[in-house]
């Protein structure tokens, strides 16, 4: 077996020990040097240095296996923060956090529906500055913003193709106009890969260090972890099973391709069929009395999944379909990745997950091609609402911005609304 | 955009400097410092080591920017070797290479065929003692050898779901008997993971640290090259696109599930749709009177791939169905791993990658999903009947290995091929 064998020349040897502190909670000196293969000269100087900065504090003593008892290292965690924003048709949800990964802050807002892109940029800044007041964090701690939207995505232009629902959004500099209206750097990413690193982040995963998640908002991606680290592919949009073909001669996806996952099974697909059927669209409030309260492909979906909650047969059916194909796209991730775990996260998920989930695990217990060798398990997430977001926070932490300070600009503070603080 | 970043813990520090050595041909010590992460003490002491064993020689001085020449290191080159073994049902290809990565020798036998599993291994070992005693090469300086077979594989219980055609090799101990018999660590891997590192390895990929292999053998896989190291998955047995479903109701295939990219296009069911046209069997020699030539699949479909080549329109005709099947498959991989390169290798594309190719590169110039913010580049490679062998020999040297001096055992030499030496 051979791995990635050499170290990043890349990545800040700062960040990277901030980070194996963060996953361990506490850690010694002599840990850290078995965690990252640096010399003790190395660990010592950058110890050092971070607790100077005010980011890492010692916090008593470990017994030692012989010696004397190991100084344990640990975070200081309002010493720094971050803002994760994600951003999509059906909702913006916000979190902030500590340097320690905590989640201090949370609220959902209106996504972005119609509204022109620089109208929606302004509406952030006000959004972020009102979760940060209210709950009481000196914006002068806040170190990054992680955005994150539905892909393709590149830097410093956005959204490259958007599903037709946001076709405003397209190659709009999503990241530019945020950071020029809070005034802190801005790190653009992509939502699925955000929640999964949300997940690992969140520790639900459990100890797995390389995992994918499968997550279902608007459309249907999925976010992969390696080795702990988020595998994002050379532009930053792996993880695309929504566009994975299950049929040659399928339903025209908006991507261009025919028998996408997403055009045969998503959310949009679910909707349009449940229109369709006129039993389905009343118990959905779909039909034509009582759509005007749903406006997003998300709400909508979220209504069919309850129809199908509730007991309506011909939604369940419709479930059911969707779930059958998205089994199948999600057994191609496993085979070209070769995963033992899968977490379903993601809004649509939040409440269809447990229409999916038994027919994810029997597709993968049947056919997952190295299933000899060991098997996949499918989790339902536990925080898959917000995921993406506490990812996109977690990847400013990450980032090298975490040991510099930010000079977050506050905007007039136009909304006030009352955060959910925990 | 976040990374691993964390330095993996479990690699010896000294095989990840020999890789960077090895990939720079010359490299000064500063420059080891640049590319490891490492510090000036830890890298003076390791290549003190290195020296110390005759691994590692100084050869000369560079140029610096300011202050003194700095002394360029390289790799000794016939310091130590390995073996690199290829076993397929339709051949067997073996090669050596020196510590730095060349070629020295390589040869091709019959395949596995219906032959037991302890015979073909005892052919195994004396067709390595014969190839390297042509070479010259020294058995006690080789320390490993890589031995690579179609997946599914777990370590010492070989290969765990086998095609029909080598279905006595399931769960033979493969690795451990071919140890047994050379006397030498062998090292078991997936040969679609190894063909990506033989090509990496050889340059073939141009400086990409990320891409992916297509791998037609007898089957279809993938090999994963992730920043500069092969991507595994969490068993070895990542890279199974023959296994991506492409049609929920298509063929059971032999794996157990329905509509996977093999059995609807690989070397296999072109061979069976060959055979079932009279006029195609009869231009590839694949009708009754002269089948008992061709008794792998990997031959009868290259008797079909030069019938094509040859102009007979039936079976272009069959290559081109399979060709479209396997770019949306291929399709698939770009947008999972989201890749901007793939190379045709394996001994099926040797013969039939004119006829793939243009048909692939188009399916991704199409459909790819973030082609609007990277191409995807299809190559053939120029090694492609090799590059599974070179990959397994890279795979022992890039291991553990290296610094241990073989104890190879010689078998008598019963088979003694003159082997092709470059």
């Amino acid at each position: 077996m051979v791995g990635a064998a050499r170290a990043l020349p890349h990545v800040s040897t700062q960040a990277a020990v901030i980070d194996v502190i963060r996953a361990a909670g506490t850690i010694s000196r002599a840990g850290l040097i078995e965690e990252t293969g640096l010399t003790g000269a190395t660990i010592s100087t950058l110890v050092r240095g971070l607790i100077d900065q005010g980011l890492v504090v010692e916090t008593g003593r470990a017994e030692s296996t012989g010696g004397k008892p190991r100084v344990l290292l640990q975070l200081e965690p309002t010493a720094r923060y971050a803002v994760g924003v994600h951003l999509d048709h059906a909702g913006i949800v916000y979190v902030v956090t500590t340097l320690a990964g905590g989640v201090v802050a949370q609220m959902s807002r209106a996504g972005v529906g119609v509204d022109d892109p620089p109208v929606v940029v302004e509406r952030m800044a006000r959004e972020v500055a009102a979760l940060l007041a209210s709950a009481g964090v000196d914006p002068a701690r806040v170190s990054g913003l992680g955005l994150v939207a539905p892909g393709p995505l590149a830097p410093h232009s956005g959204m490259r193709l958007t599903p037709p629902s946001m076709r405003q959004w397209e190659d709009f500099p999503l990241d530019g106009a945020l950071e020029d209206a809070v005034g802190v750097p801005v790190l653009l990413d992509n939502d699925a890969t955000a929640a999964a690193l949300g997940e690992h982040w969140s520790g639900r995963a459990g100890a797995r260090a390389t995992f994918a998640t499968v997550y279902m908002g608007t459309g249907i991606g999925a976010g992969l972890i390696v080795n702990g680290g988020a595998y994002v592919g050379v532009s930053g949009n792996a993880g695309e099973i929504g566009h994975v073909c299950l049929d040659l001669e399928g339903p025209e996806c908006w991507c261009g391709a025919r028998g996408c996952t997403e055009a045969i099974a998503g959310p949009a697909a679910v909707v349009a069929a449940a229109r369709a059927d006129r039993s389905v669209a009343r118990a959905a409030g779909l039909d034509r009395r009582s759509t005007s309260a749903l406006t997003s492909t998300g709400a909508q979906f979220a209504a069919v999944t309850r129809a199908a909650l509730r007991g309506h047969d011909g939604a369940r059916a419709l479930l059911d379909r969707s779930a059958r194909y998205v089994a199948v796209a999600t057994r191609t991730l496993a085979n070209v990745m070769d995963l033992d775990l899968v977490v379903l996260t993601g809004p649509g998920f939040a409440l269809a997950g447990s229409v999916y989930l038994p027919v994810m695990q029997a597709e993968l217990d049947r056919f997952f091609f190295s299933r000899s060798t060991h098997g996949v398990e499918v989790r339902l997430s536990p925080v898959a609402t917000t995921a993406a977001a506490i990812g996109a926070a977690a990847m400013a932490l990450q980032s090298e911005l975490v040991p510099q300070r930010g000079t977050l600009r506050l905007p007039d503070r136009g909304e006030q609304h009352a955060a959910t603080t925990r």
